[in-house]
């Protein structure tokens, strides 16, 4: 790690920066999503949620669990246990100055594994696939977090 | 990105680390706040976390989903799921060298809508307080990434 | 934060990658152990999960709620509302220039609360030793948002 300084101003970190906010992007429209799934089956989780919906009775039975809604929600969930350490780690793996070839494989093998496993999820294509795109980026992020250990240890 | 360097000790970047320090703080805040309702309403997720409770029956009725505590947990929830981005986005935002006003403007608007988002979640204002409040900040998220993606895009 | 670009490429930061990325892989092994859980019980959450499952029946039985898979998501929940804190402040912690060994003493705090809070909420040992090990966690981050704020206050 002694080059660090010079690398934060190279290709890699460029590299880095793009495609974290892409990723991230992709995480944040979880959260559209998730809100036109409430509207259009009309279900929500807060009462005030509810105020376009009439009486008090109708308003009541839109307060429930549905199951495409959490599907989404479920996404989102595993987007933020997954796509979190890989913005952190990937962070500090572009630190380690690697080859722009290297980091750039890494980079584009999490992202897309990341758009492919949301595609899955929310259509429920048949497993192994959702499986598989889980374990791209998980495999992608042990390797960068490898880098990081092997080059920077210090306990 | 050609004076990232530089950037980094400037008054751009100790804006950024006071603001996203503020809203980090705001959202372990959250943490507390499901314990007291937790334990003034006698709601809990976990058996061991009853054991001051006496008799086995009693205990195991504390085990239960409880409106409020659901709700606080809810705001905790949407505060993971977008300062998180903001941290990461803006981060990467305070490196690519903007105006100082400018990164002040995005980060006392987004510092403040979630401050107000929280206050308005938990006291279960009606809406649209919410959505408004929600959505300052995620255009504030989107704006500083078209930023990054503009200044820095390297696919 | 006057020596921030000198900071970077200092042992305080090497320190830092190396413990974040630790409690980071940490934090990333509870998908897995939910994954064991919920193979070993067969209690999934998605219907396309179930594909080995035999008849119809069978497969719509396999989608229901574990207090043990509950417990093990509760606690990867719980360290993403305390882990991604601890390496957001934690950076901008190390940037600030602080003494290795203090740096390290919250480091190695941070990282060791959390491994303990996990064996102690997974194998649901008695209070209130989730609730030490979770405190210790915070205290230390709180400590780092101090300096963090003290040192590169710009509102």
């Amino acid at each position: 790690m002694a080059e660090i300084v010079h690398m934060i101003d190279s290709e890699v970190f460029m590299a880095f920066s793009t495609y974290a906010t892409l990723v991230i992007l992709k995480m944040m429209l979880m959260s559209p999503m998730t809100s036109y799934f409430r509207l259009t089956r009309k279900v929500f989780a807060n009462m005030e949620d509810t105020a376009f919906g009439g009486s008090a009775e109708d308003r009541k039975k839109m307060i429930r669990v549905d199951p495409d809604v959490e599907r989404v929600r479920r996404c989102h969930q595993n987007d933020l246990e997954n796509i979190i350490p890989f913005v952190v780690i990937g962070l500090l793996y572009a630190l380690t100055g690697p080859d722009l070839s290297t980091a750039l494989l890494h980079f584009r093998l999490f992202v897309g594994s990341r758009f492919i496993h949301t595609v899955v999820y929310v259509m429920a294509l048949p497993q192994p696939s959702r499986l598989l795109a889980f374990m791209v980026g998980l495999v992608t992020t042990l390797s960068m977090a490898y880098r990081v250990l092997t080059t920077a240890l210090f306990l």
